[in-house]
This record gives C-alpha cells, structure tokens and sequence, in this order.
C-alpha cells in the first residue's frame, strides 16, 4: 500500500483544544471531575455473572458435579458481592452528588449500598424458583423447543425475563440507573424492552419476544403469554407545567391470570385492565379494559385482492432481466 | 472513595448453603453430574469460523491472495471439524443422556457425530452456491446498497440467512438444539427469528429486517423478498392431553416463488398457501391460501384528521415550556 | 468422555481443494487478491472511541477531571485519526479499485482520505452540541428515566442517533460502505435502523425503539419524536431496464418539525410530508401527505368480543394439566 499514516502533527493541541471547550461549553453530556456514576460494562458483568449463579452449568463455567458445586458458587458469590455492591453505591451516590453537588455523599450511600446488597443477594434463591417456572412455561407453551435445557440455552424471551427479574428486585429496594442500565442491556440482546419497574407474575412466556415493549408501570398476573410486538404502554403521558414527563404515575396496564397475548397485541393505559382467562388476538388495539374470560379479535381490514397479470401485456418470467412487479411498498 | 469493599465474612458458607440448596431443590434449571451439553459460546465461535470460510476475505483474516488462500482453508477446516463434531457429539450425546440417563451414551452418539460432521462440511460448498445467490438478491433488490461486498459487510438479512442456511443442514441431520443456538445468535444481532427447521429457496432476500418471525415449518420457495417485521406464524398450536405444545407438526405457511411480503405482513397457518407471483402488501393479515399472481393489500382503516389549533385558545410555540401537545399514546 | 477427537485424516487436501474450488468458481462473495476493503471490526472500534470522544466519563475511561481530561482527548484524538484514515480510505480506494480493476488506486484516494478525515474530526464538537440536545429531549420525553445520565447510560434511541450523526457526517462527505456499516452496528445492538443518508434535525428523540427504520432520503425537522416500531420507508422503489433497484431518488417522506410518531406508525413515499406541529397516532398507516398542526388517528378495527367460557362445558382451571385455550394464533 502506497498511503502510509495520519498525522495530526503540530495541529494536535489544537484539536485537542477544542473538544475540550466543547466539553466545557456543555456540562450535560460529560462526566468530568464528578466521583460516581454506574458502570455498564461492570453491570454487564455482573449480569453474567448472576446468571452463572443462577442456571449453574448452562452459563459460564461447565461440567459442574455434586462435587465441585459448593466451591465454584464460593467462588462466584464474593465476585457477585462485590460487583453488586459497588454498583448499587454509585448508583446510590451518583444521584446524591448530583442533586446536591456540596455534599459528600460517601457514608450513608455506602452503608445503605452495603444493606441493599445483601438484600438482593438474598433474594437470588426466590428469583431462581420463580425462573424455573418461566423456563417451564416457555417448555410447555413454544412447540418448537426439545426441552428445558434448549430453553436456557437459546431462548430469547427466558434471557429478558431473567434479566428482568433480577433488576427488579434492586428497582424494588430503590436504586436508581442501575436496574434500567440491565433490562437495556437485555433489550440490546432480545429486542425484548421490559421495564425494571414491571411486575409480573409466575410462569411467564415470551416467544420470539422482537418488538415487545412492556412499560415501568405495567403489572403482570400468573401463568401469562407474550407474543413478538406486544405493547404495554402508556394512553398519555402526564408532564409537569414545564411540559417534561412526570415518572412513576400507573400509565400502564394491568394483566390478569392465564391471560395470552398474540403477536402485535397493543394495550394502552395505565386504567386498562385485562381481565382473568381472556385472549387478546393478534394485532388488536385496546385501550379500555376487557372482562374476565374474554376472547377479543378483530375484525381484520378488508383486503383487496387483484391479479397482476393481463392478457396483453405478457411479462418476463419472473428472476429475470426485465421483470418488475407492479406494486411495490 | 470513603467506601471500601464488601465482604460476606463468615456468612459466606451460610449464602453459598442457600444456593446450593436452591439447585438441589429443583433439577430442572442446573446441569450438574450430567456430561453432555451444547456450549453456547463454541458454538458461536464456530458460527464465526463458517462465516470466515464461507466469506472469504470480508469476515476474520484479511488481506488473501491466491497464493494463501490454500493455507488459509487449510488452516480453518481443522478448526471448523473440530468445532463441529463436539457441539454436534454433545448435541446428541445430551438428548441420549436426558432421556435415558442410565444408558451410557458416549459410543453411538460419537459415531453418528462423526458421520454427521462429515456430511455438514460436504454441504458447505453448495451452501456457499445458495448464499452467493442471497447476495445477489439484496444487491439486487435494496436501492441503499452500492456493491455486493457492501452486502456482506453490512446487510442484517444476509447474516439471518447465512446462519439459518447452516443451521437448517444440520437439523436436516437430525441434530437437536445445536442448530436453535445458531439461530437465536442470528436473531440477537439482527432482530430477524428464522427458525432452523424452515426450507427456504435460492435467491432469498430480507430488508431491514427486525421484527421478521420465519416458524419452523415454513416452507419459502425461490425467488422470494420479505421486509421488517412480517410474521409467517402458526395459527393454532397443536397439543397433547397434558396441554402441553406438539412439535413438528406443519403448522406454518408455503411461500411460493416470487413472492413479495411487505413490511409487518401477518401470513398464519400450516394450510396457508401464497400463490406464486404474489405480492402481499404491508401491514396486510391473511390466513387463507392467496392464488398464484395475486396483489393483495388492505383497505386502511379509516383515518381520523382533526387540527389541533383553535383560535380561542394560541398555544405556545413547540418546543418551548408550557407547550402540551392535545393527544399522546 | 469415550468419543476422541476429529480427524480429517489424508482427506484434508481433498476438502481443502473443494472449498478453494468453490472460491474460484463465484468471484461474487470472494474477497481474495484485492487490497481495499472496510474492516468491520475495525470500523466498530472507531465507532466505540468515538462515542467515548463524545460523552466523556461515561464511555470507555472513567475517573476524568478537570485536570486529566486533555490529555486524555489527546491519547484518543491520534487512534480516531488513524482509524478513521485507514477505514475512509479502504472505503473509498475499495470503489475505485473495484469499478477500475486495472487502475492502481492508492494515490488520489489517499488523498481524499486525507481530506475527509480532517474535515470529519472537525465536526465533532457540532455533531456533540447536537446529540446533547438530543439527550436533552429523551428526558424531556421519557418519563422513565431519571435524569440526563442515565439517557447516556442506557438510552438505546440515544445510541442509534448518536452513531447515526457521526455517520451521516461521512456519507455528506461521499464516504461509501462505511458509514452504512457504523449505524448497522447500532440497528444490530438497538433494533433501530436509521438509514446514515437521513437527514435529521435538533433535539430528536425515539423511544424503546425496536423495529424502527428510517430510510436514506428521509428529511426529518427539529423536535421530533418516534416510538417503537414506526417505519418511514419508501412506496416505490424505481428501477433500471435490468430490473435493478435505482439508487438515491427521494423515496422516503418529509417529517416537518415538531411532529410525534406513535408506535408502529407507517409513512410511506418520496413525497409524502408530515406537516409541522402534527401528530401521527398508533399504527397509522399514510401514504399521502398530512397537513401542518394535525391530529391523525386511525379508527381500530371493529373488534369482537366473546365469552370463552360456556356453562356446559366446565374447563379444568387455566394452568392445569388438560387446561386448552380455545383460541389461539
């Protein structure tokens, strides 16, 4: 090759100049002489390493044995400990420096982390039942799956609602970024957007899972089914009187027991509920609430049907030069 | 930092107990004392080196030349053999185990991966002939494409049916879970779900891509486009008297050449036909046969357009505060 | 473990020369012999620097002051220059060397590349003012996150429009392939598909994301909102004699400022206009333009409500074995 390197030579200090006013011109988007803040990469870890912990054998580490067990969750469990610990505290004190930049947030931050920890740690066997019934549900209710192993291993809709269930748990104990920061992440992996603030139920199913939305404020029964594109949102969105949105007010609905929702199903509204037993068809638009044990489809939008071809325009056979449809979107 | 770390101190053997106890109390979501398994993360490695292979030059090394290439095939076999006949022995191997986990299933499995590994990599260069093919079609088909090495560089579609293609060979070899692995890897980068067991014809092209649901019984003939978010789905799920979801059965619908399914087209059923030469617009639901050089699109819904202003009432300018818009969803 | 390694054996020579042949047969998806090519992953690495250019402290190095942040932009600044050069001119001397094989490229590309990586670098600090109004306008709109932070952190539309303006800068400077690559890599880690030719005012912001595509021609206004799923694509896509898709026609709609996009809303043709200060609502389906201060809403399709439960037919409870919807998609 003839084109040899890029040199910014003496223009460097220059260039350098100025990213640096631009940093200084805008404190909104850099984070710069501030102490906390959660670390996604260390998040991301962390969420491997819970489901290591979590399906021992599946993830991470193989060919575990009676034997071996103990000592390789003695080594996962400080490692998660520590992770979880430190980011839950800048998680903690990252909205305390920022809302009230004087004061040194360290110490009560840090004792509240610490207790935060713990309690999330000791929720992991209850998260884990809770997922051996999502694994069942998804073996029992997607014909194209072997057993539950396949599930652990492939499942997309498992991946979200593991994820999501464990950054609910911190959501629930009150910490901020953190839980959004591993639903995301599952949501870069899935396509699957569950919100760390949803509730739901036992034996929960997602198949394919690309497209669904489920928001903050959503709550989910037992024994429900998910399709790929299902929205739970919000009907409006209430702002205060500088016109931004207001957080945590119930925007989203409510979905009863043994309530199945087909592929593209949109449901709106956080007074929406859909009642026990019922089955939302696919692409149907609800935004007011649906009794128990219903059956709700819509009536699909005519079609118009026409044949493409004429008599006397004969067309060339179909792949080749020359070829072109008559419609196209 | 005032923080310092986390430590579990004595407890630790008290929390290691709790999870330990909580994998014994349910067997259905750890793999320990088992041998066999598929591992995730080879076979995504292997997926990388097919592709290496497949696409010389644009995926892993750079920079061949006639005079390397040789070595370069010669050095990626091996691997790629390797690769193949573990996932494939523990794919099998696991299936054996999990149903008869008396039985000692090393040697009849080993063989049969042994054979079946062989047979993979005889269809690799037939395999290479239909993806050629695909990337003439995106080429073809996308007006936002310059060449076909922008194709492999950066089309999500290509990458769904290059994955599938390969996976699709090996569950027509019978292997379980393995090819599902390949999938859902595919699915995670690209948002496009073909499940292994779909035939699909030469000359294949998917645009965009996310949201696209291709069932396991599909069957795709030549020739045949499909944009972002179209479903070829099941319409009913057939099961067994333990409600339990029946497998194999062809419960997804025949695409034959030619056709055209625009973006968020819904086509249900094992019974559903759509005729040759077809054109299937967007946004339009079927689930009954189409006859062959048909258009068929939907009658929109009625649009409902109200103007937002009203003179008694001037609003502030957009996008300053105070400004509320009348309607959100 | 019984089953042993693989072996190829002496037939390694035999399959090696198989693959090779299929090279040689299909120069189409072969990258073997030529010099120019943009390298993925390198183009990836870029794409991550440069986000770690943009929103300093929350991308890569962490722990910035005051009093090390020159010198960190100075560390950066070289590797950006270097890899942008080197991929703007395999992207650039690729075209040349493939529309004029006989030709030796190097030179005047090297030169190009020169020239447009400088002008490139110095539009940093103008495409950084832009995104920070555009973290600004998800926390405005999004009434799930908490402050501007976590917009940064874990925002996936702000991940797609960041990497879509950097893009964007390389297409505006003719740059082929590349910048296509860098905003595959966003749609293949959000769902969200901007096309880098979209042309996109001030202060945008998409919500949850996934499905979203945005085509090449599309001109988007300031204060412009998307939701999940909404599609601004083309009605027609025109063709040469041979059948070819003709590339860079506007074929894509107008978005005038401060419109909203609801979920799955689909706008379609090169002609189309959104009118300013319009709502477009849920799963609205245009093709012809809307006038400026709009409400559009779709009427739903009729929907049909039954009960499933009838008193002859007593069903087991929903969730035990024999438990059958009646209804499913």
């Amino acid at each position: 090759m003839t084109e040899g390197g890029f040199q910014f030579g003496p223009k460097l200090s220059e260039y350098v100049d100025k990213i640096v006013a631009s940093y200084d011109a805008d404190a909104r988007i850099r984070h710069v002489g501030q102490v906390y803040l959660p670390d996604r990469v260390e998040i991301v870890r962390l969420v491997r390493k819970l489901l290591e912990l979590i399906y021992p054998g599946f993830v991470g580490r193989r060919n575990l044995t009676p034997n071996n067990v103990a000592r390789h969750v003695g080594d996962l469990l400080p490692e998660i400990g520590e992770l979880t610990y430190r980011q839950v505290l800048h998680s903690l004190c990252h909205v305390d420096e920022t809302e009230n930049p004087d004061a040194s947030p360290g110490k009560p931050c840090a004792a509240k982390a610490e207790q935060v920890s713990f309690a999330f740690i000791d929720a992991i066997p209850a998260i884990r039942e809770m997922l051996a019934a999502d694994v069942q549900a998804v073996r029992d209710g997607d014909p194209a799956v072997l057993n539950m192993d396949e599930v652990i291993l492939a499942c997309p809709g498992l991946l979200a609602i593991s994820v999501q269930r464990l950054a609910h748990a911190l959501y629930a104990l009150d910490v901020p970024i953190m839980p959004r920061i591993m639903t995301e992440w599952a949501h870069s992996k899935t396509g699957i957007d569950i919100h760390p603030g949803a509730r739901i139920g036992r034996h929960f199913f997602i198949d394919h899972g690309t497209g669904v939305v489920i928001g903050e404020t959503t709550v989910i029964g037992e024994h429900v089914k998910v399709y790929q594109g299902v929205t739970l949102g919000a009907l409006s969105i209430p702002r205060d009187d500088r016109g931004r949105a207001i957080r945590k007010t119930k925007r989203h609905p409510t979905v009863k027991d043994n309530v199945t929702l087909y592929a593209n199903a949109i449901v709106l509204g956080g007074e929406t509920v859909i009642g026990e037993n019922s089955v939302i068809g696919g692409s149907v638009f609800v935004t007011s609430s649906v009794p128990p044990n219903s059956v709700v489809t819509f009536k699909p939008p005519e079609l118009r049907l026409k044949n493409r071809t004429s008599p006397e325009s004969p067309r060339p056979p179909a792949g080749q030069p020359g070829y072109m449809p008559d419609y196209t979107i």
